[in-house]
């Protein structure tokens, strides 16, 4: 039964050796790996060391420099997707590590996921045999979806959560000592209603790119590979990005119909990006510098009611104007509000319980966060209405600086419409060169 | 507090008279229509005859001639979204008519649905006001999201429901002797397992576009605009078109990693689409002459159990190769399947029970849909698998060919991977002209 597809051409023919003995690891994937992968139990199989810190993650086929276009680089000093121009979706997952799993399962994990991301942002499939170039008698490393698509800007973004530097079982991977001060469960915030089912997580992994197909087909595959040591406990997709981190990018609109992300952090603002996202070489720990914190937040927008206020109280709540999105102080979209002018009955154009004002830097300390949420869709409710929102991502240099303004939104008139209902941080370790890989410092 | 950005110029300034009444209705939206935009309890409310059948729908600004890269014309003989070349994204919603509804208030629903997708369709607001030009003092017409998008190709399809034609209720709308004979609930299939909530309905809307945030908006508005009248039973958002109609189109992957929709019915097969798709003009009823049938099956793929078979009998039960996706008898991926053609060891090449053979027109009576189905992930179960599958869309001349084939792949392998967990069939009226609206036949 010879296919005859070009595609297949590489593939042995149906008669030649099967598939590829659990005790010999391929290049960049450890033996745990590669044994999810083939779909045996990992649990309880003893694996030894496979699969050491360093170890054949280069990828030889692939440009690390990021000068194509759509293909961005996965290695470098910062890992890619948090100043990458934004990409039109997402596909963020959490995942928990699973019981009884050590710290060279972790290990061997991060390598893995590493270097399979390495090849997805390439465009390529997530081994040298990928979809159809392994043998016909095997399941193929790659589960085939985006086989023929290009990279389309994808930027894969790995994080680790409080609970991976120690939880009721201990200090499950020897890392406790590693544990940045600031890294721990957000505090509670007036207002949460958050779903313990739709929040926090081990490890996370954030996909963006321009073709959700390869998004998702990106955590599809890392939550394959992660077979056996992880798995996801909540997921979320995303579209429309809601902010921007180039001029070259349009300010896209949240579910609200407002401009969102207008004041963001750009890439080219070396200065702000070093004052307000990077963690930096004289911060603690020294392992996570050039790394950040992302601050993942799933709000949930009544959007029905919101539709029945009428447009100035609107502009009131958001403190700029729906079409153009300029500060109801006057000027265009970029002019910065002014919050002491006055309109003619003498009262500020920009009212003192704005959002704008209320999460204005002038008002935290100076505080600026890096955003990058997307818009949601999630079905709908038994009242037929739409289940929608903000999944807010931002990253900043450490997660208080979240906190400063989340609480400055406490008297925010806007969270009579919106909900909080999921949430997360994790730390953000600095990108890897080629011979590492992301999160190796854990264990330095 | 006058906004200063551009567009707002055009609304009245705060000091302006406010609200228009309830008791004048603008072009094109019916009152009811009216009262749901502005929020006021439309149940209880007696409306009378607002809105006649033929009324102010033509759309004066915006161009019907489809000749305008990325906006395709509403009004026509056929509606648009069926051999339209598919788009990217797909939100639909299964609508069902509120209790107490009269068939007023169908009318007004389908007028105002057609008038607002007219618009929408061609890049506009659902009305004139629309986001940002009526009274500061009301809510908007339009919620706003779209603004400053393109058209994006966006399309908007309207179907009814067996259910819309009569259910325990009796004939609610005085429309059961215009009941298309055939369109009644789908059959019980082997191994369905239908979800309730996520089957049937009395109305549906397929909105597809290149941009998600231009169809969320679309099903938004029109839901919005549903107020009282109808309400949303069930809806699906989806990506990565499954199929193509024109040959300028790549054939796109399933969540299984195969190519999906290579033998479907293209845009310029005009003998095949009114063989198999349109309704001719001596097909009973009369008034769905032009029209089509729609078949919905949410598909769930069971894709851990899929991704640990082996390449080999993937493919066998595909019947294709899954790099090309050319048959197993050989070729490319155009060329013919050969049933008849045997391997080295004198078997079929193509398994006798594989889906290309179980589904291809040579055993169904020459029976062919065209299909247009979306992937879809849905967030993650608790064991931490994707919530994913497809969303299968056929269109056809009656849904019995439908029936017809999917009696014939009971018996499909592939079953063992899937499960329909959602269905439903909805007839497709013909196109409307400018002066009319989709659904008008059924009160003529």
């Amino acid at each position: 039964m010879p296919p005859t597809g070009g595609t297949d051409a590489g593939a042995p023919s149906a008669g030649a050796p099967a598939a590829p003995s659990a005790d010999e690891p391929r290049p960049g994937l450890s033996r745990r790996g590669l044994l999810g992968l083939l779909g045996a139990g990992a649990a309880g199989i003893a694996v030894g060391g496979a699969g050491g810190v360093a170890g054949g993650l280069a990828i030889s086929s692939a440009s690390a420099s990021g000068s194509v276009e759509g293909v961005h680089a996965f290695f470098g000093a910062h890992q890619a997707g948090i100043v990458t121009p934004v990409q039109e979706h997402l596909h963020f997952a959490a995942f928990d590590m699973m019981a009884r799993t050590n710290r060279d399962d972790l290990i061997s994990l991060l390598q893995d996921w590493s270097y399979a991301a390495a090849r997805m942002t390439q465009g390529l499939d997530v081994s040298a045999t990928g979809s159809v170039g392994g043998s016909l008698e095997a399941p193929p490393d790659d589960t085939g979806e985006a086989l023929g698509l290009p990279a389309s800007s994808l930027t894969i973004t790995i994080g680790v959560g409080p609970s991976l530097f120690g939880n009721a079982d201990g200090d499950r991977y020897g890392i406790a000592s590693r544990r940045p001060a600031g890294l721990e469960r957000l505090p509670a915030f007036l207002g949460d209603d958050l779903d313990p089912a739709r929040s926090d997580g081990d490890l996370c992994i954030q996909a963006c790119a321009d073709d959700p197909q390869v998004a998702v087909h990106a955590i599809r595959n890392l939550s394959r590979i992660a077979f056996g040591r992880a798995r996801i406990r909540w997921s979320q997709l995303g579209f429309g990005r809601t902010s921007m981190t180039t001029t070259s990018q349009a300010t896209p609109r949240n579910l609200f119909g407002f401009k969102d992300g207008t004041a963001n952090i750009l890439a080219d603002d070396t200065a702000g990006l070093d004052e307000h996202v990077w963690v930096s070489a004289s911060d603690e720990p020294a392992w996570m510098a050039g790394g950040s914190y992302l601050v993942a937040r799933k709000i949930a927008m009544i959007i029905e009611s919101w539709d029945r206020v009428r447009l100035s109280e609107q502009q009131r709540i958001v403190g700029r104007s729906k079409g153009e999105g300029a500060p109801l102080s006057g000027g265009g979209e970029f002019t910065a509000p002014d919050f002491a002018a006055t309109d003619a009955s003498g009262q500020t154009a920009i009212d003192a319980a704005s959002h704008v004002r209320l999460a204005h830097p002038s008002r935290n300390d100076g505080v600026r966060i890096l955003r990058r949420g997307y818009n949601f869709v999630d079905g709908n409710n038994e009242l037929g209405r739409l289940d929608a929102g903000l999944f807010f991502l931002s990253y900043q240099r450490a997660p208080e600086r979240f906190v400063t303004i989340q609480r400055a939104l406490s008297t925010d008139v806007m969270n009579e419409y919106i909900r909080h209902v999921g949430s997360g941080v994790w730390a953000i370790p600095p990108g890897a060169d080629q011979a590492s890989f992301v999160g190796a410092g854990l264990f330095a």
